[in-house]
């Protein structure tokens, strides 16, 4: 257990708690934050949302509203000033934004996370240092660090620029050395990392939590398939030995630990068939793969996500049920009307007004459901 | 099984449903109509709350709001013009305002359940000609009428105005004959109506759901215990046998078919010596005694009460756990650090400014406790 320096009195006392009524500001305002705005209200605490787009679904939840641009300087320092505590729902927070929020509230998670999940080559190298296994990669900046980069990892690999936030763009499989050029290309210039596929047997997540204090919860891991590079389901339970859970859980505790991290985090995992896991990647916010959580949990990750950045002790992460969740996606959302009489179905739709293909519209929980 | 006229599509479909992004109008922006608007979010539902009270606690989490009186006629035809259902949080909606109010939009529930629960008389009556035990009871609109109940119900027994709304006042015991003049005069020529005194053994209350197409589920029965006439905690399940629990369902049942209801009602019962029950009394709307079911099923009362009133089916009613639920009144929430570092506590607090006395601040639902 990590203590931060403003934190000293005994376990159980949560001396730096905002007390209800106090003011989360959250960037981003799609669904991540509208369900953030939904789960302070719960606890007595109002909401302040950040977000360039006018129609965002959390403005519908939320008791005061910013419509801005996340380098509008001037509006960033305005909303801390309003605010108790900032959080977000995205980890592609820009980091000048950050520091110029950080001087008027406190930021949680704080800059470490951003820092570390915003850089594939950091966060790997960040994953190596603690010695949590990922797959092989290398930095490449041009061809000869290519070159070296394809000789250290061995091919197939997957180049990627290092940095997110280019739309799904970014990324070239590499199957075969003639492949190399192209793909460089493609980076457009970029800083790149090239990955090692990995030859998993299933991918799974954990939403870890931990507060200001160093308290940590781990839900339990959820078995996520993945469509057109989108999560499409999470099942929880996993089809993993409790070996492989209890690692799973060890690996979320330590990453959050290193960052001494607060709020909710979402870990992703590759298992290999010899059940040993790799981290594919960190999200520093409330995660999709998560979501089971607000009908088969005590708790879900979104309270635990605001009771954590309110300085709060966690609640209950305990699983009252077996659950599977499946992403509405697009025109998937458009039936609501089956979705809703289906039995033991549990319906989350967003708010959103248009249903663009591949778009996150909504998703349904179905208890007691094994994948 | 009641269907109404605008209803005639098999079982399973859902002909008026309100689809995502409609908005739910809610009269009244306490913690009822608050939590009604964050359920109705989870399903993708807009709400447009109306209230006097411009610190109303729901405000903070709707998408709209409206700011008059209940009878400020020209504001509620602006505000259900403005919405596509209208529903309430409270049974003292004046008539004249929800006949105002249904000239541009579906009211749910609907003014059947209004008459019947704003007048005591009118309420037993209607339970009278059901079969529904109640107490004793007669009306008194003068001495004649009053000396007339009094040989016919018995004393002991409680004088009260027929409507409610009188802020906690017009309630007079009457424990022996030269009470009766005084207790006349504190109606202050109010219609009244004289209830024996039951000597029950338990108090309990079930939520009972029901759909525009006549569809019904009624919640596990919770054990309620008052302190100075306010709920102070429900307990579910109930000290009763499972008999008592199928009657307390099917009376749910039946008051609600009767009443051609949609949305949750709220059924206050006693629990004689031998087992029977009386009802005490209805609320037509979501009620504090199922406040429970947020934390210990699979879709709270919130959550039913607006599929109800959208003209959705009804979601999964099941219970997973023993819970009982605590009002926090007044000063109680102050102890908000300490219940949020309770184990398997769920805190809810409504976000009120001001701690008055004997003012609901919040509650918490303790899983798997046991009264």
């Amino acid at each position: 257990m990590t203590m931060t320096a403003e934190e000293g009195a005994g376990e159980g006392e949560a001396p730096g708690a905002l007390p209800p009524g106090s003011v989360i500001g959250i960037l981003g305002g799609g669904q991540l934050g509208r369900m953030l705005a939904l789960a302070a209200a719960r606890l007595g605490l109002r909401c302040h949302i950040y977000c360039p787009d006018p129609e965002s679904p959390a403005f519908d939840v939320a008791a005061a509203q910013t419509i801005a641009a996340y380098d509008d300087m001037a509006a960033l320092e305005e909303f801390a000033r309003s605010v108790d505590v900032v959080t977000y729902e995205f980890e592609n927070v820009p980091v000048a934004a950050a520091k110029q929020l950080a001087e008027s509230a406190p930021v949680r998670p704080g800059p470490r996370a951003l820092a570390v999940s915003q850089d594939r080559l950091v966060e790997k190298s960040f994953m190596a240092e603690l010695g949590i296994g990922t797959a092989a990669f290398a930095p490449v900046d041009d061809r000869a660090s290519l070159d070296q980069a394809i000789a250290k990892t061995g091919i197939p690999g997957i180049l990627k620029t290092r940095r997110l936030g280019y739309d799904g763009k970014g990324q070239a499989p590499i199957r075969s050395p003639d492949q190399a050029g192209d793909a460089l290309e493609s980076m457009l210039g970029a800083p790149a990392i090239l990955e090692a596929l990995v030859d998993f047997e299933r991918e799974i997540s954990v939403i870890g939590v931990r507060t200001v204090r160093g308290a940590i919860a781990v839900y339990d891991p959820a078995e996520n398939v993945h469509r057109d590079g989108i999560l499409a389901t999470s099942a929880v339970p996993a089809s993993i030995d409790a070996a492989v859970a209890a690692e799973a859980r060890r690996i979320a505790t330590e990453i959050t630990n290193a960052l001494d991290y607060v709020g909710a985090i979402g870990v992703e995992l590759f298992v290999e068939r010899d059940g040993s896991l790799l981290v594919n990647e960190i999200a520093p916010r409330v995660h999709n793969s998560g979501h089971w959580t607000e009908d088969a949990c005590a708790v879900s990750q979104f309270e635990n996500h605001i009771r954590a950045v309110a300085g709060w002790p966690l609640g209950p992460t305990t699983r009252h049920t077996d659950v599977v969740m499946t992403n509405l996606i697009g025109l998937d959302a458009e039936a609501w009307r089956d979705l809703a009489a289906e039995p033991d179905a549990l319906v989350h739709l967003y708010g959103k007004r248009e249903a663009r293909a591949g778009r996150k519209m909504g998703h349904v929980n179905r208890l007691r459901a094994r994948a």
